[in-house]
């Protein structure tokens, strides 16, 4: 449907790709820009050849190969399912050879609050966390006595008091992978430095046993940290009085911390992809990617996460690992997964559905390739398992599901104190105490819901060059860690997206 | 500790017992009721033989076989481990034959709401579901904004608008035993009588897509039922209004049926137990098991469930079943479940820890019939699986983990319309849209978690008979049926307790 006198508009994803993508259709002799003239029709969202791919050469998209020719492909071909096949090729390319973008950004600063332990937070909330579905009820009626006391208006720099619960925390085996997982998980937020107090409540008889999490983190309850459980404290009412005492006492100094000028490098992002569409892996994706490569220059983390989402290009990242343990704790989390799956009935299979290969995707690696693209560039520093520690700069992989609320929840146990979420269907999300960025893939979705939407990326599709938009999102990020409100802080989500991941039986 | 000039209390728990259950420590050389004269020291728990049994014969409480004695046993013994073993018998004993309770009562009856499929509610609220967690936040602020906004007041039949928000409903596989389980839930609560409307909100985007629920059961949007997804409605914002009006277009309707007297046969009881202690298998679980039978005679629905909690008992359970299919069902059942805990890497083991041998349980079969004393003994009618709609009168069992707000989420998405829960630890459960009313095992509990605790079975200690709390049980089940808060609801408990099974990987 573009008008017959405009030049159809293509995309170069990365300088030394081989293929465009096609932004709207294009039909058979139609010149392009660069010189380059159509061979044959090109659907919206297909790949035509920018240059000459003898058969047997690679496709390369995103900087990276996505296949290889089938056939000899002449310049302005369309390159799809037809002239393009995956073969086992040296994918376990030397660890560490990938090329890592330089920032020309001067170093970069945010206002942040930095805690006692040197990490810094991006928020100021007081949580109630439960150990068990059973304390879930108590928490709530916490952190509501506490907001509709009206005590907070005396606290200032207190962001609000947010219980998390959720649905675990007993009826599970008591030692093994899903109680660590937990158990990581809870911890990760007990310390997390947007928290400036935690209490962690409990009832008493569950299998996630608050005295063991204290054991095992040498943990002493303090101004930071305090729990008690429902049996102990009499029942339902007067824990609830407990918890609203706990909660006064803490505020005050928490009230007392001011944000300071801190370096970039203190900020930890989560990227996320959710409801992605056949933009994501074009615009807000690579844009986001471009951001993170800024910010992991600047010594800040960058973690992709979503294991689902990347398998089949997981050789690609491994090949960017900055030692070969990296690549082979990627690769071990990989085998893991194909293990966890297969236990349950399934199997992994990231492969382009119909649909997928109607949008133009023609290949695993270019579909994984287009969830990868988050990641950036940059060498990979780390592997880390879900809700774990992270302690490196630069960009790291933390393993997770690629369900939204579960692989967040791991992010932000991780250190996340900042989530990027990249949407093509439109997805609201956003969590508590971390706030969420969200980045619209194309222009419809953000003018459907720009209530929700953070960052606009469809207009890369008009122009807009990838690298500008990457240097947006950073300075967005750099906006929102100084205290900037999200949409979907406005919006007061946050309070239901707390969602460990739950691996094992439920008993 | 007893003074010397009392006797020691013993429990008999079924007519047929030979063995009894000893209230308080006892010297050997002790006299006690019924010319019995203690021939060992028998520790408080733990069991004394009420007449001879000889080498061989099987060893009866609960009514049931619990072991065999490996020696001759004299009157007065002290009955454990080192005189009782389990050895494989004729556990499969003939289905339908154990015996049935019959009832005294006249016909009971009960003031609920009788809804247009014929169903019984026993109260009138307004639910808004979510197909994932992506929609939680919006369902939860449509029914905030309801409540604060104050138009309910104008609606005194309806008891309130709960939103019932989870953690699933992406991530996970299409199609199967999972999304299977998920689907019953979700239909099952959409169309439980204790709710005059329904709104089922979704992303859109997610896995679990509220089309394909509409087409499986034949769906019709009206004024029972109501559905949209955040992604067709344009955001949040717009979301939470057009929720708050399908809200205010269902509450004329919903506030205008009344409390009807309506047969005690409409009653659909789920039974739970949480927190077990020494005491569940002697006071509030047979007491509460005497209110099954009540309630079962009367044409009522008792549903016993917490299937890992009964492993070991299922073939006395099997022999009490109406058919040999529905005692087939029950076995399928359990190596589900132990083809389930197996492929997660655990195992099936009910059998008594240190922990329980001290307290005086000997064998599985009396620890699991400790639990399955809930279901009293009137004959087993059906076999249900998880949320599956229960369509039979009288004892039926219905498949689901121990966890009990999994468990209860399963039976009121099967058709429960009030809950029995026995704690012993002392549970604070609630549940929405159906009350659950707690039993407190023992006299200690139900001092120190009073404001939380609607019985105390704790008194059959003291010598109430256990027919007589049986029969208080059944009348309090007819008063909450017929409005009666329970303590749970006063403290308002039941808006983070609704936890779907999920089974299977998350992805
Ligand atoms: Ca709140
Ligand atoms: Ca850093
Ligand atoms: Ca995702
Ligand atoms: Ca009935
Ligand atoms: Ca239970």
């Amino acid at each position: 449907m573009n008008a017959p006198d405009r030049t159809p508009r293509t995309l170069r994803l990365h300088p030394t790709d081989n293929v465009l993508v096609a932004l709207d259709p294009i039909d058979a002799g139609r010149p392009l820009d660069g010189g380059l003239v159509a061979a044959a029709r090109v659907p919206k969202g297909h790949k035509i050849a920018a240059a000459a791919i003898p058969e047997g050469a690679p496709v390369v998209k995103f900087g990276q190969i996505i296949g290889f020719a089938t056939a000899d492909i002449v310049p302005g071909a369309h390159v799809h399912v037809h002239n393009v096949g995956v073969r086992d090729f040296e994918r376990h390319a030397e660890a560490g050879e990938a090329a890592e973008r330089v920032s020309t950004l001067p170093p970069a600063t945010f206002e942040g609050f930095r805690r006692a332990d040197g990490k810094v937070g991006t928020r100021n909330y007081i949580g109630i966390l439960t150990s068990v579905n059973c304390s879930a009820t108590v928490a709530k009626y916490i952190a509501q006595a506490v907001e509709r006391s009206g005590i907070l208006e005396e606290y200032d720099n207190v962001d609000g008091v947010v219980s998390l619960v959720h649905g675990n925390g007993c009826g599970m085996a008591g030692r093994g992978e899903g109680y660590d997982l937990i158990e990581r998980t809870q911890w990760g937020y007990a310390s997390h430095p947007n928290f400036a107090g935690v209490l962690l409540v409990g009832l008493g008889c569950e299998v996630f046993q608050i005295p063991r999490l204290k054991e095992r983190y040498g943990i002493v309850e303090g101004d930071h940290f305090r729990s008690f459980t429902i049996q102990d404290t009499g029942g339902t009412r007067r824990s609830i009085e407990a918890g609203v005492g706990v909660v006064r006492e803490m505020l005050p100094r928490a009230n007392a911390v001011r944000r300071e000028t801190v370096p970039a490098s203190a900020l930890v992002v989560g990227m996320q992809c959710g409801g992605s569409d056949g933009y994501s892996g074009i615009t807000a994706n690579p844009a986001l990617g471009y951001a993170a490569d800024l910010l992991a220059a600047q010594g800040g983390t960058a973690i992709l996460s979503e294991t689902p989402e990347i398998y089949g290009a997981e050789h690609l990242l491994a090949a960017r690992a900055e030692t070969p343990e990296i690549a082979e704790k990627l690769m071990e989390r990989i085998r893991w997964w194909e293990e966890y799956t297969a236990r349950n009935g399934g199997e992994m299979d990231n492969n382009p559905s119909p649909g997928n290969k109607a949008g133009g995707l023609t290949t695993i690696l270019e579909k994984s390739l287009g969830a990868a693209a988050k990641g950036g560039t940059s060498p990979l520093r780390g592997v880390y398992e879900y809700a774990e520690p992270i302690d490196t700069d630069g960009f790291v992989f933390m393993d997770s599901p690629g369900y939204d609320p579960v692989s967040a929840t791991g992010q932000i146990a991780s250190g996340a104190n900042l989530i990027a979420f990249t949407t093509g269907r439109g997805s609201a999300f956003g969590a508590k105490p971390v706030p969420s960025m969200k980045l619209a893939t194309n222009s419809d979705l953000y003018a459907r819901m720009t209530e929700d939407m953070d960052v606009n990326c469809g207009d890369v599709l008009d122009g807009v060059p990838l690298e500008e938009k990457g240097r947006q999102i950073f300075e967005k990020m750099l906006a929102v860690a100084s205290g900037e409100h999200t949409r979907s802080e406005d919006l007061g989500y946050g309070d239901a997206e707390f969602v460990p991941w739950h691996v094992g039986a439920v008993m």
